[in-house]
């Protein structure tokens, strides 16, 4: 598989969007943000989407060269419209929002709806946790999953991502769908010819099944932990669909993408940050030193295995697969681009 | 199975604590709290926990007739010091501050330290949502669940509840512990003599076990849905207990009882509280009409059972085992209290 180093990925990302219409500013953000997903692992949010931006930038779904509007201000809170212009810019500039009031209050809170794909929530989180604050992000998704008992597409894979600085040790970063599966994870499934395990999906008659064809059949995607993960995707959808205006995922409300609500709390407005980041710390070091259960090498920090693959991907370079490189290569022909061209050029 | 009226649960509770030392209000505070809890079928949170807190008040570890101090505070939070009082009055007047803070801004965070058991978290998001707010709480308490891949006591069941006002329906009311099950579930099957599923606990080799046995010689609680509900485990932990400056469950700062963190969010600074309401509505009726999955009967929106039984219980009387009203009796009995005879007064 070849790799690439990050700024090789990071120009061709650009020259794409800028070719499509993208400001600079908007390119490099969304450049910026794929690669970080790559970068940490995350392949599935990262430029393997390039394909699919491509084509729902020209059906007029994302607009480039597209502000974001404050609707409604106060001094720990916004309501932002993406205007559906790119998602990961509209999120990362409502998260700035967030992070600014957030400093000078305890906690803040952004809503923002009509926005696209925002990609890795966790990438929002991080900026908060950079800044020695707290960051929660959850957002609303297209209907693929069904309430526990039940099996029709009513709520999205509603994820949520919480990030959290520590001292010594790396941040806390939490960052999962409510579903018991990513929807990918059926797609790589079904793409290898291999079976599922039960209790990832149902069927269209809500059969249980370990056959990943099901779910692209009229199939569901199941919440994780059964009753509790319902519970809490249908929290995610209320927060990022009916308090911010951008409709929960059964609505007519909703048209696409992801409505967001972005907590961040400041933790040296409730105890020092020193003592507070010291508590982290050796919680971490506890759970880290404590025996593991039989056939378990070793207990893992949430966002830790990320964080170690960011270490080995910016020292070896990232890993891209032959099929999701042919697929930008065809994306840059298109523009009139040289993809190996402009890899070259950056590694002179 | 004796039922008593709701009225004669409170007075029996209010007496009782007025005994122990507590001022008629604290003593009505506690009562309100635990009856509530029974009313809504939570009984493990209810009036059979009455002999505990008389054990524990006389070991000195609650503290009656003591006030919260509010060790520092903005326009949206406080950090709120619970003086190892009756951790339902604490509680509740953390919650009081939340909500008033709410009402002038968008968002408000409390943190409570040094607290006892707060009891059952829904009654505290309740009381947001019954003013038209959502109300979030979390606590850490005394470790007994493993990290996920470890088997040793390090984190509490760090539960979590949301509560969110709806319009025509009730409140969403998400109230669940992180773990798998509560202790309380393993000790029931434990006392009937009944083997628990798989999954519920580890022994205290890390082994699987269908023994509730083995949670009481060394086991632990393993977290709902695996390394998910283990990472909110932590976010809990973190929250509740190294922000708010309790400790976390595995530190030497922990000595007993719930730090406790608290969010209220104003919906209508976000988004006009009809529309929100409408919103949430429309989400409940397309959810409880939606089919269900073969063998099951209806989907519950969460706090949905609980509301039933409370109807239930304020019509028909609430249920009281043989045993509780006893061990109840015991404890008025050494305070010179005869409770057979308040509730016939409460009645007559």
């Amino acid at each position: 598989m070849p790799t690439f180093a990050t700024e090789q990925l990071i120009k061709v990302t650009v020259r794409i969007f800028e070719a499509v219409g993208a400001t600079d500013y908007e390119a490099k953000c969304v450049a910026e943000h794929l690669v970080e997903s790559n970068l940490i692992g995350h392949d599935s949010h990262g430029i393997i989407l390039i394909p699919d931006y491509y084509k729902v930038i020209k059906e007029g779904k994302i607009r480039p060269k597209t502000k974001i509007k404050i609707i409604h201000e106060t001094n720990d809170s916004a309501l932002v419209d993406g205007n559906w212009g790119f998602g990961q810019v509209a999120a990362k500039e409502a998260m700035e929002i967030a992070i600014k009031k957030a400093k000078t209050s305890a906690i803040s809170a952004v809503g923002l709806f009509h926005v696209y794909h925002i990609g890795m929530l966790g990438y929002y989180s991080m900026m908060a946790a950079e800044q020695d604050l707290i960051g929660i992000v959850m957002c609303n998704s297209a209907p693929i999953m069904s309430p526990y008992g039940g099996f029709s597409r009513l709520l999205g894979t509603n994820p949520i991502s919480v990030a959290i600085p520590a001292g010594k040790w790396k941040p806390f970063l939490m960052d999962f769908a409510t579903s018991v599966v990513a929807a990918g994870k059926v797609r790589v499934a079904l793409n290898r010819g291999e079976k599922i395990p039960y209790g990832w999906i149902l069927d269209k008659e809500g059969r249980p099944t370990d056959n990943p064809a099901d779910l692209y059949e009229g199939g569901v995607l199941l919440p994780f932990g059964g009753y509790k993960g319902y519970t809490l995707a249908l929290l995610v959808d209320i927060l990022s669909g009916a308090l911010t205006g951008h409709g929960c995922s059964s609505s007519p409300e909703y048209e696409t993408g992801n409505g967001t609500f972005m907590i961040v709390i400041n933790p040296a407005n409730f105890t020092p940050l020193e003592a507070f980041k010291k508590r982290v710390d050796e919680l971490f070091q506890t759970i880290k030193s404590s025996p593991t259960a039989p056939g378990v090498n070793e207990i893992f920090i949430p966002g830790e295995l990320e964080f170690r693959t960011k270490e080995k991907r910016l020292k070896e370079g990232i890993p891209v697969d032959e099929k999701t490189w042919q697929s930008i290569e065809i994306v840059a022909k298109e523009l009139g681009l040289d993809i190996n061209k402009i890899v070259k050029d950056v590694h002179d």
